[in-house]
């Protein structure tokens, strides 16, 4: 879709500086946009960058001064890109309609303008909403629902009675709604510990690939509006996870957890049953929170078991020092 | 399936204390429980929360008088409900025979009782045994044989020749008898190290969605009955795991180790290769265990390197102290 | 395929001690080998496993006796046993075509000694070089391509547009050209940031069960020839990696991270995003590297934040002393 500079500074309510005329057709990095493609510079140290680049309009942030490019300027140059890519790239023309090799229920309900690709098996009872997009190899089992414009990229399993909301993107390979991890060991083994519980996923969630989301046991695992899931992370059973928290690849979160909203965790994050996380606490990359642990609102926390970022500093350099003053030490004694 | 109370109290040889009629047709959580759903206390701080709910029968330990309820007096309550949760719930009814959509070898033998999904596909000399349940799009690889009872969801992979007993569950997207992960540098390049050898998992086996369990090298990855594996988990080729031990999610064991029986390793460890964790042992979160070491017969462990829970507890407590320590001696010397 | 020791040796260039005529049908490890597998030793160490084979035939270092066998003299035997595993072995006779239940667009190109599998997709203007074996369920989405003689196992995932070198192999459930996870947070939401970019993946790259490569953003993952990558391993947006390194199990790897040549890579280590790991580093398993990080050339590390192993070694075992330290060090003040 090709726009002019003018139309993308009007949607983004922003000052243009340059040729109004000036043709957007998509957007790119400034190493390798070519001149229809937008860019956008966030500081004074990727101006150079921009100044070198093919690309003639630049998003970029009052007053910075872009010698032959058209400037749209606003506050927040990479948050404007963002915004700007929804409106420039078009989205996937994904025509509607159930593919014919699609094994769907008589007893399911799918919209007639959602899509169905090729080898999906919808079982009975479930829904489908309007223009969601299901991609091939999907499971969606009996009962579960998934609400408007959402998509599942192939091979997305959604168990049983499962609830996604609306504009989800569920990619490859994640997995909705499995057993949760629970026994009962007595009489010489373990016994399986019911896992009859749903999961329910609010609106405008992205689950990254091969990402598990477990079903709860007695109770619902359930992810709020807004929140963004990386690749591999692990969702345990009756977990809560609080609107527009972050949760980064590889990120193991126990059973029971319950997470705030604005909750910011790095990759390889693990946290032990029955944690509470509080409304935007920071949980660093590798940090281990032991069970039962609160995290208070705005915590920033590093470190297995986990402490605060400070802490975890002085600490670490203290042990950096370590050898030097226990040679000291063993000196004195 | 609707009981009542003398039903279940006498499958579990337990004393009842209230209404023997009363009617017992699914479980709970107290606080969700309708009142013919059972319910479980385990201790006197859970007490408050069977008392506000509308489940009638209980489960609870001797002695604990629940005004208006009906008790079922056990002395494992939590084990007695898993116990009774089996008998309760109706297994899933799933027709047997095989889906129109799959595409079965001739050349493999599957139980006439058995359940085939759709788009299923088995390939030659593949065995799949009585009452076993395949979902949707698993892939049973050449020669794989699957015991009996057994249930595969959606999506699960068993790659040439793996072996699976009887009552395995596997979740969907799990993956049995990839290669290893070996090499042999020289002259420049990566040479594939032979990946020839198979999987053997035992009975009562349950393995978590995404969760990979590559086939031997040379010889066989085996992982005996009763063992139960989370999501996300990686077992690696030639690694032996005895009875009855449990592993939690994203935890990764590598080439060679032998695991003993009843061991417990929580989230995100890691064991190097040729390890030898002796049964009993209990390996905590995100311990990392270095190559070739071994933890002795029902050891705590903790941290990387892993030491002892004691060790890494007083440890622990003197690098917290360590800011304050340092500063003092820096100013003694 | 059955060979003479002969015919091993002169594969090998090495000097033969024994029977010429020695027959070689298969591989083997020396406590499972028929009479007929080649076996190997590479030490002192192992030599009594292989004098108590039933193996005729081992591949040995130079002037390490074998009484009663075939010995095959090679200063390296264990890469001149997966040298030789290679010729040994019988390829997989997978015949070419494509599986009537395929589903293949008209406008893609498939090598006509290509295999397509059972319930395949693909999709527009994808291409699948000649003697590639595509698995069943392989997704192998629009305009992506894949060189010759490759291998996807079953269930791999294929985003539109990324690009497989020739002699690759893709393990069951990786997933290739995932959006990355990327947002801009505004106006009280998070806007995904665009993922437009591609995936390029060299030849000779082996890839494992479950493990996720993102797409780039603007720019392109790239993942260069010769490069084996374990199960589970996250490799996220804009990632580079050199020729030759080797990446293990359920290691996490951020965003814009640039990896050199040679690199080795333990398990469960993490990297955060724009990280440089210079051509030759050894990263320890468990490791983590801060963001914007730079491990040089040939450095060996390990903990969290990585530092030399040397450092790492020596601070651990004054964290071991710290104890008895701190008890000494409170007495005297």
């Amino acid at each position: 879709m090709t726009l002019t500079a003018t139309d993308v500074a009007k949607y983004l309510h922003a000052e243009l500086d340059g040729d109004p005329l000036a043709r957007i057709s998509s957007i790119g990095s400034p190493d390798t946009a070519g001149p229809e493609d937008l860019i956008y510079v966030d500081s004074e140290r990727n101006r150079a960058r921009a100044e070198a680049s093919r690309a003639l309009c630049v998003l970029a942030p009052p007053g910075l001064a872009l010698p032959g490019k058209t400037a749209i300027h606003v506050g927040a140059p990479k948050l404007a890109f963002a915004r700007a890519a929804a409106l420039i790239l078009p989205g996937k023309r994904v025509p509607s309609g159930i593919h014919a090799t699609a094994v769907v229920s008589p007893a399911a309900r799918v919209a007639p303008d959602a899509t169905v690709g090729p080898y999906v098996v919808i079982e009975d009872h479930a829904a489908v909403g309007a223009r969601t997009v299901i991609g091939a190899f999907c499971f969606v089992g009996r009962g579960a629902t998934i609400g408007e414009e959402s998509r599942l990229h192939p091979h997305v399993t959604l168990y049983e009675g499962v609830h996604l909301g609306s504009r989800v993107i569920a990619h490859s390979g994640s997995v909705i709604g499995a057993d949760g991890f629970g026994y009962v060991y007595g009489e010489g083994r373990h016994w399986k510990f019911p896992q009859i519980g749903s999961v329910v996923i609010g609106d405008d969630v992205e689950i990254g690939a091969n990402t598990t989301v477990d079903r709860g046991s007695l109770e619902t695992t359930a992810i709020s509006s807004g929140v963004k899931i990386d690749n591999l992370v692990q969702v345990a059973h009756n977990v809560q996870i609080g609107e527009n928290s972050v949760i980064a690849a590889q990120t193991g979160i126990s059973g029971s957890c319950v997470i705030g909203e604005g909750v910011a965790i790095g990759g390889q994050a693990g946290l032990g049953e029955h944690c509470n996380v509080e409304s935007g606490a920071v949980l660093g990359g590798q940090s281990g929170i032991l069970p039962g642990k609160t995290i208070r609102s705005g915590q920033v926390v590093w470190g297995t078991p986990a402490r605060s970022l400070d802490r975890f500093k002085e600490q670490h350099a203290w042990i950096s020092r370590l050898p030097e003053l226990g040679k000291r030490l063993r000196k004195m004694v």
